[in-house]
């Protein structure tokens, strides 16, 4: 017989009963019935509950053992009683009599029991993070995530991508966050960089004649801790493509991601309509470039109908430049209590307040509106805002005005609370829409010209888009946003060198500049560049919208805590002085 | 019609004759017919002929497109003529007349050309590494590599493993090499490392309650640079398994990669017959702990026959402790002239020379020995030697004397180049053995006793062996190797935290120190481990082995040169001050 088990923890079934089998695993939970002690013996796959009475040789030594001891057992099959069927295990119909017990790994008193479900500190949970990882739920999350990149990867290359490795330790690529260094011993005084993303080896790839090619590529930033994301490294399913369009990447994409949300959605909903969204239309709409599409409310522009209207505050705002009003229709919400907790909400947000209209059934049995503004503006405007809206008796409206950027942030967080306290925001369905047309670039805060998110993307129209206004200018640049979230980003590529010179221009970058932080691109450019584009998708993120977690660290092994140590295996430490000698470096004494 | 291409490079055939097609791709070739241009367009999948002449609008566009050009054509599939049809590649039947044509990428003069097989210095070939990788050779490595990855993936997946991602920003795991650090800037002074393996964490994922992991893992090694090893980091297939002895490891492994090798190895055999090779027995057969199971010659131990006898040098040898004389028999090796360069290449080899007898015809038609070594023993012995090799006429053996360890390395290389020379080698076929049976310890060069292999590895007899003679100590260890190369390395884990701390005292490691180097896997053993063990294969060496390459850098997308720099992204480069100050760092000047 194998020296550890016959079968696995979830092997028996009542087609064994009377077999001699041997099991291992570990001691889940011991309970002592009058002289019959019963243990929930646990492995990787499942529980088998085994017993053990004074009759048996191993009685003794089954008395000893404790919860989370390794054991291994020889005994004998049984059925158990009609009663005392389990229906919930794979094993429950049977119960294993134990004639002999070898202890195989014994534990000491647990920091942290794995049996039940007891809150624990999460430094006590990360520092024994080995037990935490036996309890169910995250035992759980391991799995979904181990089968989600697998499922991700089989797709990919079903659709004839090839997954290549890129350079880990390598060169500083300046993308946005900060990286991490590496010093060389062989060059003293100069460093590597981890990569923030293989976003220039990708494109490399394409350049090097390769067509299709996926990774699921470990990520390092080191960016300050923020509680849903790594403060150290995270993977990404990276992907690029030659001689495509946007239409392309988008054509490729949703059937993986789309069937990895069938497959690991626990039989949520998931729509197979994924609209293009302006980014402009979504932040009008939904006040969000990562619109929530479960939530059925669409924000409108109403500006017409408060112009010289008597509510004075709308109407002297729009009197000035770039300013807009805009409602954001709330069916059923048409209570004084809703309207004014929703104001209420808006305040807490930094904003004066929302004003609201709503529509309550009159002693005469019509329609009739409510509220301040309402008053101020009169039954007409009113009456046309409600038919703008399509709302009717029951229903309430919001308003915001001012320049779109003051109140686009607090009107899309009003629009999630409203959706999702007046149950107008569906449950369990994942929607998802590409968001496009972005636009190149953005004035930063002192009215200085940047690029507003990747400096790499192709800008729509090309080379002659650039001679106009740079705030009108659009890339090709997308992101897919899923229920709230961001869940992809990517773009065709600016392959072409002149345009990419003069887009860096454009942000202030001259050539030399350009050729030295992006010298390798730039010179692979020169000699024969595709058109090319791709995308990244979070795989952490896809992870924790599978497994309904709200912590990154719920769906990573063996996570960093928000301070990025490592609690388990005492990282950072302090390195030997031999160590620093060989690196040619000093650490400068903190005052 | 899509923006780039209606079909790839590979997908014309006779059957497309007469439709309208569009191609995209790199010029790989461009042949001027006396005023019609002949362009071989490549990409990804494959080559194209396509053309033009004076009647084609596109003729005057198409003359100035240059090698490696990438460019968009429109054009008319045409059947060859008969006596034109290239039968070695799928388009070979078709050409296509251009008559519309895009400039999509321009190339200035190249540094290295793609078309042609030229040799290029390997400066040149890294820095231009995007060039390079368009060369079909290199092409075809890459996507092998990529290939092997799948299939080794999918085989673990079947075989029921999961693969699950380890830290690679962790903590330093002193393993033999050296450590690569990366400071952090929220903790000064203190310093992550990058894992030289993930050999605690895996076993940490058992003691986790996972019972069958692996990885595709990358593993960092400061190393010093040599040929057949990357100077930063490495592939490794990373597997470990739960509730396992040595059998289940291998029988585990087995399949995974004989299926490689099979699906892989251009027709070559593969043995399916894995012997297991004592590492004693290794050394004694073969001269190696990783023998070239295709080469049929294996040493004996022939020191009876010299014992006593008239050759003074190995009978006075053989009065000293701890030597032997060892033969390498070579078979069809039996000329004074291939003796005579055999005993050469030993003296070059740094030993005194090798002793050979050989057999001939003797001029009564009977076999007779010759060479000074049997004359020196006379015939019985020589006779009793030939019998005990089962050599005959024509054959001929060599002889090596002292401490086996002085000359067991040579003898290995020697039983190569005998092998070899001697055409007993086989070719084109895979042969593996289990290396099994390692010592735990050796005797470091000042007598002390130190661990041979990995200390983690499971003692045979567990805790009571470890109080005899430690030198006797066998471990649970492994290797596996293919024709003369190491292909894996593995071990069953002391997973029992007494029996650990007794290794490595007698090593010369306290308690204390264990605690402190290896303190995650120590703390996690206190609570209940299982018995566990793997191993881990080399991926870049598996692809050099199937691509028939000597330089791991041909099988490596982006690798670095031997001095550890990447010439195409300059890597390593000097850090900006900020990044300094940051990191609480001072890099110290040079002399």
């Amino acid at each position: 017989m194998h020296a550890y088990r016959s079968h696995n923890c979830a092997g028996l079934s009542a087609a064994n009963a009377g077999e001699t089998v041997r099991l291992s695993g570990w001691v889940h939970r011991v309970r002592d019935h009058g002289g019959v002690l019963f243990i929930d013996l646990r492995d990787h796959y499942g529980m088998t509950q085994v017993l053990c009475d004074g009759d048996s040789p191993a009685f003794k030594a089954l008395e000893k053992v404790r919860s989370e001891w390794v054991i291994r057992i020889d005994g004998t099959v049984k059925l158990r009683d009609a009663s005392l069927v389990n229906p919930k295990i794979p094993t429950g119909e049977i119960e294993v009599y134990v004639r002999d017990i070898e202890v195989l790994g014994e534990a000491a008193e647990l920091p942290l029991p794995v049996f039940g479900e007891q809150e624990y500190p999460e430094e006590t949970r990360l520092t024994y993070r080995f037990l935490d990882l036996r309890r169910e739920k995250l035992h759980n999350n391991m799995m979904l995530r181990s089968n989600v990149v697998r499922s991700l990867r089989n797709r990919m290359w079903d659709a004839n991508f090839n997954e290549f490795q890129t350079p880990i330790i390598t060169a500083s690529s300046p993308e946005g966050a900060r990286d991490f260094l590496v010093p060389s011993r062989l060059h003293p005084g100069k460093f590597y960089a981890l990569p923030q993303a293989p976003q220039q080896f990708k494109q490399l790839i394409m350049v090097a004649g390769f067509d299709r090619y996926f990774q699921i590529a470990p990520c390092f930033r080191d960016e300050d801790p923020r509680a849903d994301r790594s403060p150290t490294d995270f993977y990404q399913l990276d992907v690029e493509m030659s001689f495509v369009s946007q239409e392309d990447v988008f054509a490729a994409v949703q059937p993986v991601i789309q069937g990895v949300f069938e497959e690991f959605g626990k039989g949520k909903a998931v729509d197979g309509n994924w609209p293009l969204i302006a980014y402009k239309d979504a932040l009008l709409k939904y006040g969000s470039d990562k619109p929530d599409l479960r939530n059925p409310i669409e924000m409108q522009v109403v500006s017409e109908h408060f112009a010289g209207s008597g509510f004075a505050i709308f109407a002297k705002l729009l009197e000035q430049d770039g300013t807009e009003i805009r409602a954001i229709p709330a069916p059923t919400g048409g209570s004084r209590k809703f309207c004014d907790r929703m104001n209420k909400f808006a305040q807490e947000q930094g904003l004066p307040g929302m004003g609201y209209i709503f529509w309550r059934k009159a002693e005469d049995g019509s329609v009739e509106a409510a509220g301040p503004l309402a008053k101020n503006i009169g039954p007409e405007r009113t009456e046309a805002i409600r038919t703008q809206l399509g709302l009717g008796e029951g229903d309430a409206a919001f308003f915001l005005g001012g320049k779109p950027e003051s109140f686009e942030g607090v009107a899309g967080r009003a629009r999630n609370v409203i959706g999702e306290e007046l149950g107008l925001t569906q449950k369990d369905c994942f929607k998802f829409a590409w968001i496009v047309d972005f636009p190149m670039y953005e004035k930063d805060d002192e009215g200085k010209i940047d690029f507003s998110h990747n400096p790499f993307s192709m800008p729509q129209g090309g080379l002659e888009a650039l001679d106009g206004d740079p705030l009108e200018v659009l890339g090709y640049q997308y992101d897919l946003a899923c229920n709230g979230y961001e869940l992809i980003s990517g773009a065709i590529r600016n392959h072409d060198l002149a345009t990419m010179y003069k887009a860096f221009e454009i942000a202030g970058y001259g050539h030399d500049e350009v050729e030295k932080r992006f010298g390798g691109m730039v010179k692979a450019f020169k000699y024969g560049a595709p058109p090319h584009g791709g995308c990244a998708a979070g795989i952490d993120r896809i992870v924790m919208l599978l497994a309904e977690e709200q912590n990154i660290r719920e769906v990573i092994m063996f996570p960093m805590n928000q301070r990025a140590e490592d609690l388990m295996m005492s990282a950072p430490s302090e390195p030997m002085n031999e160590q620093l000698r060989e690196l040619n470096l000093r650490v400068i004494p903190q005052d």
